[in-house]
């Protein structure tokens, strides 16, 4: 069904703002509401370790990234394995420390291998092969890797609809100067040393 | 920084599975998940109810199909006034009757114009300008204008988010054949008598 | 079925931790993550209207401070109209303005009386009657009242949910010193000024 | 402050519905949600596995019901490892096979042990120690565990938020006779011959 949309209405609605909005009707809508086709997806767990030992050549840099993220392409710009979740595979080596910082999606860490720490708004929690450790949104948390071994953890976030809902905050390393919102656009971060869209 | 992805490595995932496979680094990850612009918005009164009238020319079809949406095209595909938050405007002629149905959306009415009852689950309750009436999600309802104005409902729903999750089921009209998974693709509705890539 | 948890095992687990740590089998599981009641629910315009102009008869505190909130009870904690969406009528009286803050929910404002300005991230966009605007999550909007009526906007936030996820957050007005992570807790806030448990 | 509710208007509300609607004020409102204390949370693999290794002893029961699940008791109702995540740990004997069904919460399986094939949709995807495959939404899917060494995987869901929300359903097994709404309550599941609440 044509709207039957009046132009002098448009170019009167447009002149106001950004033109950006729209009044469709109920047909129009449940066509956009329905989302294409996502199929299954699998990641090869040597595909995963190939790319994540690349990255561990490297120092590690900032306090989260050496890790590898698993994307199934037929969620588009919801990033991740699903349109809730991101899995990403975290590599530490012995002797290193992921410094403390904190973030407003959540972390689940379940170590694959190795040993260490991993701290929580100031409590200690060892680690080994098995373990889950969770960190709750917007506590403190760092990692230090001990023993011999690199420390391999399986990550758990909520991030890609935090993104696309635009509610997604980091503070990373621990420090106000370092607090941004992980977005592009209008809504500029509060940091005035640090732009995401330059990194 | 190259992810040197083994090219034979990947010609063995596609050739196991559908080839929507990737796995990317955290510097990849990171400009992906960043959203981009989103403007705010702004719809008129008078161009709603343009449309909004236009549609109510038709006699009522199906038990949710006479209203107008809001879309902020910023969002793309989350389709709404907000990635989490659908508005409609729903018009309803005295004498006539939304009969019942359900959706696992939750639906919040708030009456701009009219008299009448909406029945939730059997409980039915009178509304007029002013009052607001929630049905929570996966419980029938219908509505009836009485009265001799239209009813004018402005109705808050959580599909977007939902159907960017694949989460959203319709029962439209009430019985067990006209049940429906919204969204297109390999994971088919279970209803054989209704396509909703047909309506 | 008994899970037979070791309680030596339970002894060590609380001793290396905060002792909030349980393994709980599928059949535990299922009988938890199902709902309790939740029923239909009225709000009625007349009882609204008049907390409402209880909460007028004060001076405008703070920026988002002289609204109403309708409440289903039966969500327990996540307060609001549906687990999902927050539904506030808020009043300005001509010649208020509600200075410039930013929260991370998404707010869409409908008027249903006066007319004035909302400003969001500089643009200015008039408001009347049958109106609707949306400022998306984070950033900077304020509203003004003009002309002789007061300002009533029905009000849909995204907040019940992303305060049970505890991502919800608040500058309020403008201002680096008046961020505040809206939850209680060990993660506190960032604010060296305002404590959200004191206010 | 005192919100000075009529009493009359009380009576005359829950005369009319359910006596569950409320109008709080923005104070009252910034009270409520804003949410407890919620620590950190550490799962030991050897209690996992002990738990689970009891639940191994019985034949599998039904598609989806031989798996611990992570608790943070400081989420309440929001049953899982976090409010929108729930982890759980699923075992699989030589030999058996996890019977075709589906939810519309999305699952991701990492294979911590064993080796197997998961069909999603009538794709077959084998999987061994370290791959990760994604179920989507509403996807049908089947696990067989091949090999000699028992299958155990860690499962990541979205179901304690879509519980919250009374939006999650299962199928399990397949068949339109098994289709349940995971609540209770007021809106029954139309399963005429399988009710939740007896399990």
């Amino acid at each position: 069904m044509a709207t039957k949309l009046d132009k002098d209405a448009e170019a009167r609605r447009n002149a106001l703002g950004f033109g950006n909005a729209r009044v469709i009707t109920a047909d129009e809508y449940f066509k956009r509401v329905r989302h294409n086709v996502v199929r299954g997806c699998k990641w090869d767990g040597e595909e995963m370790m190939s790319v994540l030992n690349e990255l561990g050549k490297d120092p590690l840099r900032h306090a989260e990234r050496r890790f590898v993220s698993l994307i199934n392409e037929d969620h588009g710009d919801m990033a991740g394995a699903a349109p809730g979740i991101f899995i990403g595979i975290q590599l530490i080596h012995p002797g290193e420390r992921v410094p403390n910082h904190r973030h407003n999606s959540v972390a689940i860490y379940h170590t694959l291998q190795g040993t260490g720490f991993t701290t929580v708004e100031g409590e200690r929690y060892p680690y080994k092969k098995g373990d889950t450790i969770v960190c709750p949104a917007w506590a403190y948390h760092e990692h230090e890797a001990t023993g011999t071994e690199d420390t391999i953890m399986y990550v758990c976030q909520d991030m890609p609809e935090m993104a696309a809902k635009r509610t997604l905050f980091f503070e990373e390393p621990e420090g106000v100067e370092n607090l941004r919102h992980m977005v592009q656009g209008t809504s500029k971060s509060w940091s005035a040393t640090r732009d995401p869209d330059k990194e």
